[in-house]
């Protein structure tokens, strides 16, 4: 349960008001994220003890918590969030363009993608070292190495750098990665979440295929009552029945999450689709939608690339897609 | 399979490349949609017989058919249809926003949406006689006493209108209804596809909840066989296992289509989300996404509304939606 | 709402209970499926009228309605339906074994597989004379062609016949058909079902594709409110993202179904699985599992089928399958 | 690829065709689980290769490796396996009834549900001492606490004992558990699952609630490839639109597994219909179908259960239960 007070209530009213609470056998913790004086309380709430509670000095509203997730819940946190990754934020109308490989492959590889991704005016660069494979005979990704070449790349052009870690041992490898990235696979690795939830770094937290909105939510609060609160949410398509596109893009995400919680919402559409032909219309809607930002594979070479070079897109067109999508962002701001 | 001729050949090569084939049992057709003068083959033509063609005097290229609808495809028909709907083109660059209420329930109810719809500048009017409800017990709608009333409405206002049909015997009652709505339960009634196929009236084809992209398109197909190429087809959320929203929209869908057919796209963005605070995210969305038109429920006091309240917008929301959809159908074509 | 009765009220103290619920502007029918003497009551009952009823003389309890679905609903029918189909009883113990060709092909298949589906043991005769096919271009079935040879080896052979109607003109066809079958696509056909629920011939109602459990109730409910109670229902695979049978086979629907409903329900793991070698197992899991019956593809010659070869079986796996099926169906009587 | 050699070649002539190979750039590994003797190729085979390997002496056959994973296919290994699981066989005619509470409460309530398990007939013992919530602020299980309760009452009745292991860090507390479980949440932990490869425990690999058939395999397989190949897999209901049952079991996976692998397959009807009156045609069902076991979860008191309770079976219940599966499962095998 919340309680509101009284705007006027002073530090010393409040603790009062706790000490009282106390003495009901309930715990009570200020909300700081709410524009009033918020506390919420801990503990079995019998018919009795709210009758007491709202009948307690500078107690003016006492209102039920709606959602099973509290800390991604709008409820206590009424403000869009913004999170800062590295020298960029998201969120709150700021909005992150993410491009790269779906895997680092080499050096070569990475530097030709991330010039043309930085240049294209992309803020962010993407890459995969740790691979979640559904075959454990294919490319597993560099480990390591290849998180060494991202944050080398990443420092010289001045691009935070965001990698999928894929288990706990893992993360200590992640020092110099500025955002975690959390698969869909596993999205309900809760041993792993609550790991991530130890430490201050931002977390992309991708849906899982099959994984509801709510679903989402309880995983990203596995993070946040941790104690790290900067999650970002990635929507990257969902298994329904169609085998036209790799997976469905459920745009409808945006404005469920944007109604249910405070946390930034990006779009995959590369992974959504899995078609290269099918990125640009997906992210120009998901931009129109209200999303926060957009995570796309590029490749300078689509045709070579280890894995996902069918949805992967040419230099050229990844340019053109961000050009459109920074027009479009502005543009929506107008509306 | 397809024979592309010589741009060059007369009418009377043509007429005798025909009866060559003829000599060969195979039938040919022309096919008025494609730029260059291609022929249409129907018959099993054996590995001889496809020797016999390549070598006829102007052939210059013979293709096989890449999808089992000919009609909807791309590869009979590469330009974009443009389907008029009464006074109103839709497709190729023209954008239909459809509104009004889920049911007509009576004159006062219709006449006061009409207006608002109209004076926010959409250009069709939508409007349920026959209502297929899953239960027996609930209201199946006005008939043909709303048919009535929406002509009446439509004509007044100079809005083309659109109405759906759940039987042939229903059909003959459309004759003052400018296009021919099928619901997603009928999307595969093919003898309501066929008939419908008989008249020359526009078909707003709502895709099945669990129908493919592929299955959809054949189903216009069904119709186009027999005569009727004005179909415009519509999206309306498929059936996942996300229970948040009442559908999930595929929004994919739009540039799947577009990939694949000549045919407009339509989304409804109502039925997809079924909660009236998701529809302008997802409308705009289908604009940035190049989709040809919008059908949006709105009802003058939704909390009365006899089905669908929960996704019918509030006349102000309406109108608020419809100036962002234009302003953005303009911008999106300056990208 | 229902109210039950005093088991000792006569015919005229009902009567009066009827006059007195009619000054109350409610109307009131008695529940022939019930073991009690129970009135169903309609009109909107307010807090006070539901006092009054309570202490009318005779009246011992009120319950709730519990589901959309009346007549289809356990509550107002708790015994398991017995649906006779010609001189085969399906339900309430009894089982129904269906065989046959997906297509009617022509005179010498249908003989030839109606002999050895009797000689097998099973007592029903199934065959397709119109087909729902997703293309307009594959072949749609010999018509009322097909029906009058299914009705001869029906005859011939003393099996009851069952062939799908696809739209309300076939109705008229199918007068020596025992049973009509509505077909998945067709499940929300509403006006089929109703002018299907004014006959009195039984109806084997598939489940749609992508249809909940009770959305098929609520079609079997515009059927039987109608006036017509025979039917019979048929799951038949639901879709899912699985890609590896043609359909997923809902075997819970088997519970489902026999705890919210008294109307039976058949199997067709042909096409559920879509593959011949699956389907034994599954029909074996069916009658475990407590479903009336099976319906189930077979064909003298599968490689040479006009349509789902891939999925009927041969004579001889038929004949196997068929004999197992009865030893278990009595089984499954001494667990 | 596969070659095959002719069946009286001896040890030296196979140690020469090894040599042969090698010389060709190719590696080759007996196949212990073939019935003949074959020899599995790994490396680069071009057409000239084939040709030069087709003619070397007792080479009588070359196959292509048909699916993706070789280990958990029945080409490699045709026969069905029989996994150890303590004390008792499963797989090949050996039929698993597991039995247990979702999670470890205490001591009581474990001894309790055991020793009526162990009566019934049962002969595994299951409890969650790790569990896999939703929620971080719901019961996360007893932990290492619940293990040792599992492992005392397991040894007291001579019953092996499984339970769920969530992360690498949590294997070494499993030294007294019979076989691991991993979770539907965890399917493609691929590190969790390398891990458990590296032990020589059985494990029980439940499928993920949108896993397609092939990516269950695919998960065994990298279990498999690291040496453990003592997997069972375990079917639990898939996520699709019904919203009726809490998944949808999926018992074709049985007839798919037999056809695909020689991996024992084990049903668990408790998570699939996640409704207590539903078990038991379930459970019937996977019996009919041909699965080698079964998992369900049973309480004492299933309303004061902290975790599914709403699933679990009364102890009577479970009692029928179990006794009608041996009688099913002893009568299947005179069909």
């Amino acid at each position: 349960m919340i309680i509101t007070l009284n705007p006027l209530a002073g530090k010393v009213e409040v603790e009062q008001i706790c000490q009282q609470l106390k003495n009901l056998e309930l715990e009570a913790a200020t909300l700081p994220h709410r524009p009033d004086i918020s506390l919420m309380i801990y503990g079995v709430i019998t018919e009795n003890k709210l009758e007491i509670i709202r009948r307690l000095p500078k107690v003016v509203r006492t209102e039920k918590i709606q959602m099973p997730y509290h800390r991604a819940s709008k409820q206590l946190h009424p403000e869009a969030s913004v999170i800062q990754v590295g020298n960029v934020k998201v969120g709150g109308g700021n909005f992150a363009m993410i491009g790269g490989p779906c895997s680092i492959e080499n050096s070569m590889q990475l530097e030709e993608t991330a010039e043309y991704v930085k240049a294209s005016g992309s803020n962010m660069l993407r890459g995969g070292a740790f691979k979640p494979r559904t075959s454990p005979y294919s490319f597993q990704g560099m480990g390591k190495q290849g998180l060494d070449l991202l944050h080398k790349v990443g420092k010289k052009l001045d691009m935070p750098i965001v990698s999928e870690v894929m288990s706990i041992d893992q993360i200590e490898l992640f020092g110099d990665v500025d955002m975690f990235q959390v698969g869909a696979r596993n999205m309900q690795n809760f041993d792993l979440l609550k790991e991530l939830g130890k430490t201050n770094k931002p977390v992309l937290l991708k849906r899982g295929l099959s994984a509801t909105i709510q679903e989402w939510l309880m995983s990203a609060e596995y993070i946040m009552s941790e104690g790290n609160e900067n999650v970002i949410l990635c929507e990257r398509g969902i298994r329904t029945f169609e085998t036209y596109t790799r997976n469905t893009a459920d745009l409808s995400a945006i404005a469920a999450i944007k109604k249910l919680s405070h946390l930034p919402i990006v779009i995959d559409p590369s992974h959504a689709a899995g078609k290269r032909d099918m990125i640009e219309s997906l992210a120009l809607a998901a931009v129109a939608a209200g999303a926060d930002g957009l995570i796309i594979e590029t490749h300078p070479h689509p045709e070579e690339a280890i894995s996902d070079g069918e949805q992967s897109l040419y230099p050229d067109q990844y340019a053109a897609l961000t050009e459109k999508v920074w027009k479009l962002h502005q543009f929506m701001k107008t509306l």
